[in-house]
């Protein structure tokens, strides 16, 4: 494993990502050998007029959070782009504080896979879930 | 069809959705019986460190066109959870403006599904390309 | 939870899929509270020129094997349609028996989400992963 | 352009595919400079209970015409892995032959990406969409 922790991962989402995305204000939690942990602050400038979090922040926490989970497994940023996101929205999430669990399916030297569930903080019942595939643009 | 035209997707693009989505600043350019055209102006806050636009602001402006654009099929908004968001990049957009349409799938009772492509302005060749499906909450 | 078990699945899945499917000779294997397991046993007719077990019937058996899940929990087979079936590749599978695991992760009056995982039998590595919207078109 | 026609189209159908997907007998129909076209012969053998073509069927043909699509493009099969497979079921097709339609958007030294659309042969709307991407594992 990596020496990459909480305090690369903050820089490295203060620094790849568009200012826009940063604004998401999303925090490192944890890195494991499966993947990472991150929280989505409560944010009122993420809810819609349903009152509920909306989908685009989600998904887009979703990319993210993947990313930032990669460059921890690898121990250091290597440029990617992603193939795919697919999000599925299963449950509404109201305004609050989100947990994002990473999982890497699998980290190869061309290609990587990622699933991010989130929940509302404290709940059992996944709300969103994510599938991706990367490519990494450098070795 | 409906009168629902260019003056109502602004005011649903400022009502419906969130003030972060209300950033992008989508413009919306026409309507038609299969679908519609918006344009995503350029904005640096959306690019990365590589440079182009982020594909988290790609997805998550398929998502918000695609509502818009069967609020204006249906001739006003009616109350809809996107259930998956599946975006491919396919090519890089390199900052500037984005044209993105719409078409509308099918649009049914509870059901709706749209695909939308986005290029950068003037170019034929799509950059990314998301596709939806959508249920109805209410009629 | 219901009395629908390894009979009632094995009836299900004679009687509800296309005889194509049905070729598949797809194996229930247990039920519980949060999905079902299900086994594809090895044939050579899914095998392709790379000489690993074809994605589409991987796909294909993703799909089926949701469709008996969601059976199972609600105690008996409600008609309904796959919104959308999104499917990733992520190991090649050699040829032999492949477990198949789905978890039902929403189930509601009008929509139901799944996802699967494949490994091959034995194996802890996720070789294919499939998230699935479905609506029921009755009761 | 490339000398793969209906000829090599049939011959890579018989070849590179398993035979549980040969026995979709899918016909190559016709090919461009953006894509191909096939058909999905009437097959008792894929209709489900509720008397339609099942999900499978399709989303299997999808994958299958959109290989063979890119090995005309490339003139000849360059092997490859789908990525992934999504695809939205958007109207029923009743049993009878169904007409597809693969577009390549985009075609690279390592990636590719295809679109596939079926309808009812001589029906204008569209019954299935599948959007896919395959990364090539030789030049």
């Amino acid at each position: 494993m990596s020496a990459f922790g909480i305090t690369e991962a903050r820089e490295t989402l203060q620094k790849v990502f568009a200012p826009w995305i940063v604004a998401l204000g999303l925090e490192p939690v944890g890195f494991d050998a499966a993947g990472a942990d991150f929280l989505l602050p409560e944010n009122p400038s993420l809810v819609h007029i349903g009152g509920v979090i909306c989908g685009q922040a989600t998904a887009s926490a979703a990319d993210t959070c993947a990313v930032v989970a990669l460059a921890a497994l690898n121990g250091r940023f290597r440029i990617c782009t992603t193939v795919d996101l697919t999000t599925h929205f299963i449950r509404p999430l109201k305004p609050g504080p989100v947990e994002i669990r990473v999982d890497v399916l699998s980290n190869g030297k061309r290609m990587a896979y990622t699933r991010v569930e989130m929940r509302a903080k404290g709940e059992a019942k996944v709300a969103v879930t994510a599938t991706s595939a990367f490519a990494y643009l450098e070795d």
